[in-house]
């Protein structure tokens, strides 16, 4: 059972190993995310897709509600190749799935999760221990739910630097069956997000398998 | 020199000896917290203060712009009775503030920043390694500009469970000094919030401080 943050793991060895080229794109994006915004995102979002099937990438998404931060999260006991440094992953999501999820304890149609990779630095300016975090955007991934679109409603998608959208991972990998068996809130980890998860457990909508997994503990 | 964060460290020891009505005063705020909002902030935040001269929380600040996550940050070596946990701190800022900082590089007056702190869990449902943000929140701080009523134009606070709002704390506290000498934009930590370093330095708006620490590396 591979998480998402695994794919995410996978997805930073080959930006350890990418080319310059890459690093260039992954810059360049950083700046787009950098650009400075006049005012916030009054509209609600729609997953906007190229003719190829990728998802175009929001660039406001610092602008929507912030969830949550991991640092170096695994589901498995060990993340290999993970012990020279940390990462913080910081998770967004769309303003009107937020209001939605607050009032129903699940996410609506049209929901994107956006997971934002940042390095975690420990020695910089006066810092001494701990972590914080530092220079560009990482990586980017995206938990989409488009009803009529996808099988089981929602699909995962990874940043491209290259092309700058991001790309569809098949419904064949393992990000979909772990989130399907182990998430507590229609196939999103909402026992990791502090402020939903009170949410859900009120309104009553945690699934069978992340029940089934604290039972078993 | 003693920053804001361990003041914060102060205050969590504090908590971790509080008395049983203490804690029911962080556990009615936590709650208070997650009271469902039926929509985002639509004007802008203006600080409220008690007569007795206590901020009074704003509560709808994860509604905000996000700006960063530390954890375990610490400007001495050695974070001294922390061993045992880590801790998340998330960092807000009110959506206007943030807006005229994008365009100028530094703060206008009625800026407030949110320091939240949450426990760093490890073990939790699924997760074999790394941190995660679990439980309420542990602490709540506050640094205000409000340039008429605060001689150098800021000043800090810290959430009170007992009374519901935040104390001021006095111009003597390590705080202010270390603020007004290291950090890198208006005696803020922008060295530290990935997004608006970069604004910063293109607008030109770097202490003389904070850029002397970075000369003497």
């Amino acid at each position: 059972m591979v998480s998402i943050l695994e794919v995410i793991l996978s997805a930073r060895l080959r930006f350890a190993l990418a080319t310059a080229c890459l690093l260039a794109g992954v810059a360049s994006f950083a700046l787009v995310l950098r650009t400075p915004r006049a005012a916030m995102a009054a509209t609600a979002w729609t997953p906007t897709y190229t003719a190829a099937g990728d998802l175009v990438p929001p660039k406001d998404y610092r602008d929507w509600i912030y969830l949550t931060t991991g640092m170096d999260m695994s589901y498995t006991p060990k993340a290999a190749g993970m012990e020279d440094h940390s990462t913080f992953d910081n998770l967004f999501v769309n303003p009107e799935a937020y209001r939605s999820f607050v009032a129903t304890g699940t996410w609506p149609d049209k929901t994107v999760l956006v997971l934002e990779a940042r390095d975690a630095a420990s020695r910089g300016s006066i810092n001494k221990s701990g972590h914080f975090q530092s220079g560009g955007v990482m990586d980017l991934e995206f938990h989409v739910k488009d009803e009529k679109r996808f099988p089981g409603k929602w699909a995962f998608f990874s940043y491209d630097a290259a092309s700058g959208n991001a790309s569809l991972l098949p419904q064949r990998a393992s990000c979909y069956s772990c989130h399907a068996q182990h998430a507590a809130v229609d196939t999103t980890f909402v026992q990791f997000y502090p402020t939903l998860l009170p949410i859900a457990l009120k309104k009553g909508t945690l699934s069978e398998g992340y029940l089934k997994d604290e039972a078993a503990k």
